[in-house]
């Protein structure tokens, strides 16, 4: 019977029956710019410090890790203080297994049946799966045409939705775009208005242009704010799963209560604050790929094609009648870049200076043929 | 604002409003027995082999891991083939960060609003917490007063709830009871007879008795059946936070679907394959506990005691008019165990034979206070 077994045998969930595994495509190609990886590889006093610690923690394996980490915490607290000079105490900040199990615990704590998430479109693509995953209904407000958020606009969607939890993407994902502070700050008052909380996605915070300023700033003033970071993208730590966020610690305490016990393994809290003791030397790579990200956004404009400016680790370009054949195009000189976001647009992430070089040459190819 | 802010200030889903974290204490002491941990650390050349594994992951953390963990999937279904004979395809296979988060994928694909989670009580005190994060009913049947299951009520119950999901744990936490085969198959009968699915937990299953089965025989049957099983146990792996289970594809397929990308870490997978290399090793501590576990029922029936059948790392014991005052009575001296199960009873993990001694010569003292 196991193996004639189907789905439609099974009782997934009604609202499931449709749904297929989330991600990007994961094929084996020379020039992988479709998912904002750093290309930078771990640099080998790094890989040597994450095996020790990994060695010292892997005797104890045998016991749980410890379940508030507060080790790990102190560390990305004093992350933030050096990055963007927040200061926070280790109760103030919360990790998971990514960006996205952070996420999940905001939304399990203050979604659920009856309550409403707002972001603004076009956005990341997984928010909505975390408003399934957790029955919370899911709402968009729209970007500008340029991907700015008109704050107008923004106030006016959560006033009518009234959402208890608003996700504001900044640098924004697919489209790069940063928000002013004002605009961070006015969707706050509004959404304190309604009781909600409001979460400032800085995945590619560390990414941004001299002047853009980290929502972090904010904190201080806001209870119901949380500023989320990730160890994927400037720390070249995507394998190892750590995201994390900053916020009141009333705010963490809610999402203590949902978290599964021992989330976190011991493996993963040794490997994360190896890591951060080397910031310094894994976030070099930054300077290069912003300057390589703004020259990307150069290039393209250069040659023809619209690029939206970028404060991440990535451009969205086009646009292209047919954007799949252009996708298709590029993966057929070995270079996988991301379909996403608006119709017309491509999203290609910044690699090191042979694979844009080799991404410039097979798009010129690609539209010479079209 | 922030220092001031308070849970009753931020739009916690109102269920959780009077919930906690959960978890048992963390506290240093000489002797815990608290958490069914191994209480054998990681012998040196595994972990040598965990480091050099991590040391060969590291390099390439700024990637993504792969998704479909395919190569551990395949490692598991190889072990789970020498322990039980049970012939599984990789895909056959499901792992995430601990059987916590396996039961959570295994309650988001199958429960959620308006259906049913039924187990039977007293069992593992984490189920309901599951039900909870996917807002699915819980309800438990109860086991006999020898904590076995009677397939009269328990068939009863299915037919009266209709759940979408049972779980039947065996052996059973906190209790140490093994089911029969015959009673997994008379309840998998009757769930399927209502559109459900059935997961066996084994977290402790290495440790049964001989000749006490596996439910993974039934597998070929069944193809709303999984079974689940630990690292965190057997294997002394409880750090490295890897859970997994085997069922037929599509009851795997539905599970996919909910999880999160990329949950599984880079460094989890090198681990957990590194360790699997050596499960013999790890696993040679498995005959040593089980004997212990018998010597430890054997004594306290032998000490005026009771003790439950066990075939886990644990044993269940009492009963105490104020099992608080006994438990507090260990831990002044410097024992920890757990207190939980029905009342009167208390839950002592099988450790190592220096702190069984100590185990048993502080509960000596303690009921000759009383």
């Amino acid at each position: 019977m196991t193996e004639t077994t189907t789905l439609a045998d099974l009782p997934l969930r009604e609202d499931l029956r449709d749904e297929h595994p989330y991600g990007a495509p994961q094929l084996h190609v020379p020039v992988v710019l479709n998912v904002n990886e750093n290309p930078y590889p771990v640099a080998p006093e790094v890989v040597a410090d994450i095996a020790a610690a990994v060695a010292r923690a892997a005797v104890g394996l045998n016991r749980y890790p410890d379940r508030e980490f507060l080790d790990l915490r102190a560390d990305l607290a004093a992350f933030l203080r050096t990055e963007s000079g927040a200061q926070l105490e280790p109760e103030q900040v919360w990790a998971a297994n990514g960006s996205n199990e952070v996420m999940l615990h905001v939304l399990q704590a203050f979604g659920g049946p009856g309550r409403t998430a707002l972001s603004f479109a076009p956005t990341y693509s997984m928010y909505p799966e975390y408003a399934r995953d957790t029955l919370t209904t899911w709402v968009t407000g729209r970007r500008a045409d340029d991907f700015t958020l008109d704050v107008e606009h923004a106030r006016e969607q959560v006033r009518r939705y009234r959402p208890s939890v608003v996700l504001l993407t900044s640098p924004n994902n697919p489209t790069g775009t940063a928000l002013p502070l004002a605009t961070v700050e006015a969707v706050l008052e509004e959404v304190s208005a309604v009781g909600g909380v409001v979460v400032v996605d800085e995945a590619y915070g560390e990414f941004r242009r001299d002047g853009t300023p980290s929502a972090l700033e904010l904190l201080p003033r806001y209870g119901n704010l949380a500023v989320s970071r990730t160890m994927s993208k400037a720390f070249s730590l995507a394998g190892a799963r750590v995201g994390y966020l900053a916020a009141a610690r009333a705010f963490v305490d809610a999402l203590r209560i949902v978290r599964l016990p021992y989330h976190l393994s011991a493996v993963t809290q040794a490997t994360a604050r190896a890591a951060l003791q080397h910031s310094a030397a894994l976030l070099s790579t930054v300077d290069e790929l912003r300057h390589r990200r703004d020259e990307t956004v150069a290039w393209l404009r250069g040659n023809g094609f619209e690029a939206a400016e970028s404060d991440a680790n990535f451009v969205l370009f086009g646009r292209f009648a047919d954007r799949h054949a252009v996708w298709q195009g590029l993966l057929d000189r070995g270079v996988l870049i991301r379909e996403t976001g608006p119709a017309g647009w491509l999203r290609v992430s910044i690699g090191t200076a042979d694979e844009m070089q080799q991404f410039r040459t097979a798009l010129q190819e690609v539209v010479a043929q079209q």
